[in-house]
């Protein structure tokens, strides 16, 4: 027996009944016209989307929910690392405790497909990880986490970090992480080559922290373009940030259909301050990219709420969309890109036009897509975009997983 | 009989009594240390800073509240002008209605000082005049409320306009706009000079919009400065945008001596796109700094939602600024600072330190200043530029005229 969302409308459109069978969208059908179910939620006229995907968040490093700290630590990703370095310890609560709590958060507000990385290194050893993984059990019933075992102060500058990632990904971690090449060991061509083996030896996907800017980062693209071609990893590399992309010039827009031709995922925090990813030629080339929050007010930075509805207006913000197909694109990267990003499977991000009702033409609400869900308030996507409705109705696998921005 | 606000942490800081006599804060005492008061305010141990400012609004084209209306019109200013001429007058509601309903919102979430510009051309006349001018009618007892007669469309490009802002502040305008003096009249010396002689004639003071870039937007920027200094208008004359001092270079840090020099005061929306004001830079040179929330939901942009909370952390993200005191700085800017941009006094925004009980050493909340002040649940004024809590408590000349996000 199914369960049904009644009165829902699917990407702002007209209302129907959302057919939810073994945890995937079976049918959308008219008012009504669904059979007999099992379960019926009232959907109440909400606006209906694909859950959010958090593709780069940081969950062993959050400080939501604990009294606010202000930001020590001096500017660059070297005096940050050092700074939480020095800190972390001395949280409140332990790294599973904080991240638990922010991951609920998360889902709470509507994100039950996350990424998290999880700091592996001399200093924190596995500590982290296994914070983060104790997270992912806490939540296993309300969304699905992918955890990056990430090199946050590189592999070859502190002893024994490659055996810390080899452990790290014998234990759970999906993917092995890699940072900033040139910059953090100085030694690209010997960093890369660490991740690309490590991945190789587990059968494993790889997401690089790529801040390096201008010229050095599209040398480090190259380099990590060079090795998804030669070890046929197409589709299983994600480049985070990719800062160097922001230039509109000749070598970026090459780089982009280099990584759109090796299927390289790309993920965006919509940092503003110049770094944005070229959003719309990304799309238009094909290529995956998904929105994540990063830090979640921690030793890096105050910023950051758990609330990935309100990224996605800091998405359209800094890239200075105001037309509403492009807010729907926003939208549609931060759920269904997303969940491309995490899956490795390209999905529509086109504008999303039609009748929505009857076959669904908004990106992942189709016939046999995953019913992971948020509803909200809204007159239509675009609205709620600028909106930012804080009432959330959230599904993962057709399950209500929270409601009214609480978990159930 | 004064009114006492009782347990209110101003600028975050140790519990305290804020008495008010005669709409003015008459001193902060210690806990209990007030004395007989006509009225009690419990603040619940909210913070307490100064009512925010927004020095720049356009309250005549506002669709808040309305239907979502997707966006039309191409990029560009004089796209978006057109845009706007083509389909004001087809709004569900007056602008009278329109304005009344904003700055309304704009109240209840903590803004009582608004300078909003009213659009004076050939097409639209003095209507929208009238309508904000009934609006802050409607609210006279609520927030303070300047009004500029903008001249959108230029000054000479149609006839009749210099008229019509001549009549626009004799029924009470209080101060005349200008706009990019070279790309909209295309004759910057003949647009300004009309500009200031309307200010002159009328004893009444200059906000011109400036959006020209780069060294067009330097030189319009020089010729203001030469016209302040020439009718010695010194403290009364505002550059809105002013996207020409975003650009890191010697001629606009030498604009930004000459602009303290002269005592202009600046506005900034906190655009984004490398089109941001250098803040820190001019606070330290003693310019007069105020943040507004330009159109909110019209026919230019979808974007602005009457909540200039949400624009403060805005501010601080286009900024990149992560430390406390530099979240407070955003803070005192979208308060205090417009408050001076509005009444010409250089106002303290200085890092917020020492103990604020007794002597209260945060900007805006000193005896003597206006009790103008918007409270609401934080730890600290940095903590919630960040959380951007919904509920606020706001008075205006020591009445309390909104509770919970709405009007009483």
């Amino acid at each position: 027996m199914p369960t049904v969302i009644t009165n829902a409308r699917p990407w702002g459109g007209p209302a129907g009944d959302i057919v939810v069978v073994d945890g995937r969208i079976s049918a959308v059908v008219a008012p009504g016209g669904a059979p007999d179910a099992e379960r019926v939620v009232d959907a109440g006229g909400r606006v209906a989307v694909p859950s959010f995907s958090d593709v780069h968040v940081h969950l062993d490093s959050t400080r939501l929910g604990l009294p606010f700290r202000p930001h020590t630590g001096a500017p660059g990703t070297w005096n940050s690392i050092m700074n939480d370095r020095q800190h972390w310890r001395s949280a409140e609560k332990s790294v599973a405790e904080r991240a638990t709590y922010t991951l609920g958060r998360m889902i709470a507000l509507g994100a039950t497909r996350v990424r998290s990385h999880a700091q592996v290194d001399a200093d924190s050893g596995l500590e982290k990880l296994e914070g983060v993984l104790a997270a992912r059990q806490t939540h296993v019933d309300r969304a699905s986490v992918q955890v990056v075992a990430f090199p946050q102060v590189g592999i070859h500058l502190e002893r024994g970090v490659v055996d810390l990632l080899d452990a790290a990904l014998a234990m759970g971690a999906d993917l092995v992480g890699g940072i900033d090449p040139c910059e953090i060991d100085r030694d690209p061509v010997r960093h890369l080559d660490s991740v690309f083996a490590l991945a190789g030896k587990h059968g494993k996907g790889i997401d690089v922290h790529l801040h390096e800017r201008g010229s050095l980062g599209l040398f480090s693209l190259d380099l990590i373009l060079e090795r998804v071609e030669a070890t046929a990893m197409q589709g299983l590399v994600t480049v985070s940030h990719a800062f160097c992309l922001a230039a509109d010039s000749a070598p970026s827009r090459r780089a982009v259909e280099r990584i759109a031709e090796l299927d390289v995922a790309l993920t965006t925090i919509a940092p503003g301050c110049g770094l944005d990813l070229p959003l719309s030629a990304l799309v238009e080339a094909g290529v995956r990219v998904g929105l994540g929050m990063d830090g979640q007010r921690d030793y890096w930075s105050p910023y950051g709420n758990a609330d990935m509805l309100d990224r996605t207006y800091q998405l359209a913000f800094t890239q200075g969309y105001d037309r509403a197909e492009d807010l729907d694109l926003c939208l549609a990267v931060a759920t269904e890109g997303g969940a491309g990003v995490i899956d490795g499977a390209r999905p529509r991000l086109g504008p999303v036009v039609g009748p929505v009702v009857g076959p669904v033409v908004g990106p992942g609400l189709a016939p046999g897509d995953p019913a992971d869900l948020v509803l909200f308030e809204a007159e239509s996507t675009a609205s709620a975009v600028m909106d930012r409705p804080g009432d959330r109705l959230v599904l993962h696998r057709g399950a209500v997983v929270a409601a009214s921005g609480e978990l159930i």
